[in-house]
């Protein structure tokens, strides 16, 4: 119940990102729908695939269909009024992200993954919708470079598989590797902190 | 029976899609067989992958995979008499996502999966193979706004589900929606009809 | 055994492949390690979905993830000595689809499948995952045009099937089609050998 209802809030977070994006490379109303679609459901349905889940989640639960093209009505809709949260499109982001690596990560442990795997399924989840609404509106996917993205969820899930040695209510792991994610996020943004790039000198 | 010729139809058109664009590329031989092998298959894959068809179809039967080398061999062959064909290219193309549209919902279909997934189920078999080429050829994947393409593929899947309220006969549906796919995009093209963007204004 | 040993060099200097492109762009650690994955596993990983091989190769085998992991901290650290090593990108990135071409090979063969399909999922398993990494990375996926490369490892799968007549052993079979793979690599960019392209002259 719980585990549904923070995937519902991520699908709506995520959706409405992705059509603020396809608005903006002025594409039509089905195209802003698919984008919407992709963004969602992108990175759950690699993490479905991958594993074996298919039917992929959002074929096997009409809720989420319904969500995501109510989410774009509204968004499409209210669109003069979203602007006035451009800034709101990161907060988005970071909720989503947030809500898909504990949903990836609970994910990989129903399907009895290594803890490793679950992590990398629960980075998978929270990214890979973005990374490919990026490449289909033909945007650099920024991700892995311009900020703390991916680093938050990794960071995330390694606390939920740390703290599970000290709690017992998967529950409250999940809010708290949620809220890490979110933490990390907002402050690498806040503070401008980034991790040192490795880029080699060719002296 | 009809099902499958349909699907070896929709499997040329795009197979030549896909060598045109590869060799206005200047890729070699190889290169342009692998194109046309991601525009012909890659819809479907992606479509077969979500719902746990696999092997992928192409892979369980051979037929596809000659006629896609068979159709690259051609159309390299007679490569200079298909440039009198070049405004085919776009015929060819429309062909093609009609036919695949109306696979993908059958295919949907004998899943048991609701109308609205059978109706993404064509859309994405319609429009992924050629967003891929388009990737893979770093060509903007155009499809999301320049025509009605993706719009053609949802109003004939919503045509299909509608008239299936009045008419018995798979066959008769699938032509009536596969001839909507080619009509919606015909007249959109030849009368410059497209949907409105929903581009924000920053005022 | 020896089929193991393969697919985990083939896996290090795909790793470290990946480290290299992701640090020429500068990524941070994370970033990278993402990277060093995806090309790594990403052509396996596109292989078993495609086959229905799920959880994929990478998720059931921790080996594989340790591989990853510690060819992508070793090629870190020692960044400044890689850079000696700048010409040997190529010579990791041959080795690497070689490997890869007979693990793709071995696995549509236990899959049952068709010589031809067999030799697609070797060129895929080999090709995909930088294909992946350059549209990561936003590179143009040059695999296609710019060197012989998917040829190689189409000549390799041929080689396999075409010795097969004559040779039992399979582990020399695999020996031999991937020295094909790097052969045909090696020559064609030692002497500058492509493939004519196929590019329409438009009088």
């Amino acid at each position: 119940m719980f585990f549904q209802i923070i995937d519902i809030l991520g699908t709506i977070a995520f959706a409405i990102s992705g059509v603020l994006v396809a608005m903006n490379k002025r594409m039509d109303p089905f195209g802003v729908l698919i984008i919407a679609f992709v963004t969602a459901v992108g990175g759950g349905t690699l993490r479905d695939v991958m594993i074996g889940v298919e039917p992929v989640s959002w074929m096997r639960n009409m809720t989420f269909v319904y969500v995501i093209i109510g989410s774009t009505v509204f968004a499409v809709l209210f669109r003069n009024q979203l602007k006035h949260l451009r800034r709101s499109l990161f907060l988005f982001d970071t909720i989503g992200i947030a809500l898909y690596t504990v949903v990836g990560i609970e994910t990989g442990l129903i399907a009895g993954l290594h803890p490793i795997i679950c992590i990398a399924l629960g980075t998978m989840t929270a990214c890979f919708g973005g990374v490919l609404r990026d490449i289909l509106c033909n945007e650099i996917p920024v991700i892995f470079r311009k900020e703390i993205y991916a680093t938050a969820c990794i960071l995330g899930g390694l606390t939920y598989f740390i703290l599970r040695e000290f709690l017992e209510d998967r529950n409250y792991l999940f809010v708290i590797a949620g809220l890490i994610v979110i933490l990390v996020r907002l402050l690498a943004v806040r503070f401008k902190i980034s991790l040192p790039s490795l880029y080699r000198k060719e002296e």
